[in-house]
């Protein structure tokens, strides 16, 4: 399976976010690479690097307002007097339909949702490569791949088109989705991290062009809290091309394996020519999120029964942090569809 | 002039905000209760502890979810694995008109617009009493005094109808002039807060029925940041009854003079009964805010064209910070009045 990776990617290196009342050290650490990197290798992945398909793929999702933000915004803070060294905003709008803010400390409330995206000098470079990587994985299946792998990190699905949030600035899966409709397939997104991907559903809420399905921990009790419930289902003529699957916290490999196959039902209805799988490990039993319990042998089930839709798949890596099996658990979902792929 | 506080007010203890991507400690001391109230009793005031009006004049302006919200976090907040001792929000909503979130974390968004409302055990009993220390100023006025001075602490005029913010919880001066309105007055709210009042604002936005009008720093570059902009007149039914006059950084008496006329002129033309003046003492030249620059002599010439307005007059103290002349400008804005009311 090809895959892509640029190293350039690893100038994102977030210290720490606030959660709870308490500063921590960041989880989404430049470490998982490596990880996630061997994990690639030993299911038989062939790296290479993205080509740089500028900002235009990007600029299809995101708004110029948000993108000149998160090129701009470390430069301008690091004048404020003070200041520390990452962006991490301290104010949040009401609503986000208010007059756009002019400072800096206004733009951050506006465009990062919450503590957990700090923003230092490398993480827009970072970012950037990691929307190319995925770029580039959405050209090798348009070129005839039947799959591919994208090692993007920083992850992205908790972005929406101007708010950066969970570690997340640039939705890759959602620029690679638009990538692969914009060039004739219907693509459908398959968010399997153990988070709602809420960035994802924020912009294709109102569309039917594209498929959106998460399979995530039940967001009553868990990040990200305001989106992801089941009633949210699209809107305008996107209603019901939304489709969230709430898992109760600790739920299992047979349980979860029970939802999937009714995510993939609603994508074979769809009637996708390609799919998207936004590949979160995080749902596993010994990450440090523990939201729900997915084992190794499940990553593989997974993957296998994705491989059952018999599409053209283009896996995104989002979340899932550093714990031993990290690196086993992308062997396993990669194998498990490769191996059921035939 | 009677004046209002009640001990409980100093059980509030916030110990450190985030600001501009620093930790930063809370400017927003019970020290200042001292300060103010040596200020007030140098200008001739009598204070009395306010009597216990209950709910009810609070939730005619707070929600019920808020109400509950403020009450019982703190003791859901420290149950959390790892939580800090204060709730201090750290995921906002993108939109308020979300499905309501379940959780702790979740409801800290909701609740709360900015990282500078830490809440901790003795916050929701600060904040009633400084709530019920602004209704018994409301009453005092209902009774026929001509003036009256709430040591209200903690702050309120950021507080929005559900939603805390900049050291506010409780909206004293909403709260005070619906009691005027409900009991037949017609009440403007004058806010001289260097901070616009976005939580005053807020609450009575749609309503033309209660006058706010607010002259304050540029919030282009300046806390609030989102709100205060001249543009925002009010909506429906309220349109035309808010006022913002934001003024440049650093503007000085002069300038600031110029201006209150013109707040003054509009609150003439709105027939208003009575003004409860939302009074930061923070547009002083060395309060640690910093946003405009207004002298002692300058409050006390601030005091004497609001007494021009020949109407009742409820002072609800809002912001100002630790600095030497704190007491002095409380002093010089009540003295300033005292005079010029003859």
């Amino acid at each position: 399976m090809k895959a892509f990776f640029d190293n350039r990617q690893r100038n994102h290196q977030p210290r720490h976010f606030m959660a709870n009342g308490a500063i921590r050290p960041n989880p989404e650490q430049a470490g998982r690479i490596d990880r996630l990197h061997a994990g690639a290798l030993e299911a038989g992945c062939d790296f290479e690097a993205p080509i740089d398909a500028g900002i235009g793929p990007i600029a299809a999702i995101h708004s110029p307002e948000y993108l000149r933000f998160l090129q701009t915004i470390h430069a301008r803070w690091t004048q404020i007097e003070g200041s520390g060294d990452e962006v991490i905003p301290n104010i949040h709008p009401a609503n986000r339909s208010d007059s756009y803010p002019k400072s800096a400390v206004g733009q951050a409330g506006y465009h990062q949702a919450d503590t957990a995206c700090p923003i230092a000098s490398g993480t827009w470079e970072a970012a950037y490569w990691s929307a190319q990587s995925a770029i580039s994985g959405a050209d090798a299946i348009l070129a005839g791949e039947r799959s591919a792998y994208v090692l993007s990190r920083p992850p992205g699905h908790h972005a929406f088109g101007d708010l950066a949030g969970g570690f997340c600035f640039l939705n890759n899966s959602a620029i690679a989705a638009e990538r692969l409709r914009a060039n004739g397939l219907r693509a459908a997104i398959l968010d399997v991290d153990v988070h709602h991907g809420n960035g994802t559903q924020g912009i294709f809420y109102n569309r039917a062009d594209i498929l959106t399905v998460s399979i995530h921990a039940d967001p009553a009790g868990f990040y990200p809290f305001f989106w992801g419930h089941h009633h949210e289902r699209g809107a305008g003529d996107g209603l019901g091309y939304n489709l969230n699957l709430p898992l109760q916290r600790g739920t299992a490999d047979d349980d979860y394996l029970e939802t999937l196959h009714v995510a993939l039902n609603r994508i074979k209805a769809f009637g996708a020519d390609v799919v998207v799988v936004a590949l979160g490990l995080d749902a596993f039993i010994d990450d440090p999120f523990k939201g729900l319990a997915i084992t190794t042998p499940g990553f593989a089930r997974i993957g296998a029964a994705i491989a059952g839709l018999g599409l053209p798949c283009l896996f995104v890596q989002e979340g899932g942090y550093i714990c031993d099996a990290l690196g086993a658990n992308l062997t396993s979902v990669l194998g498990g569809y490769r191996d059921a792929s035939g």
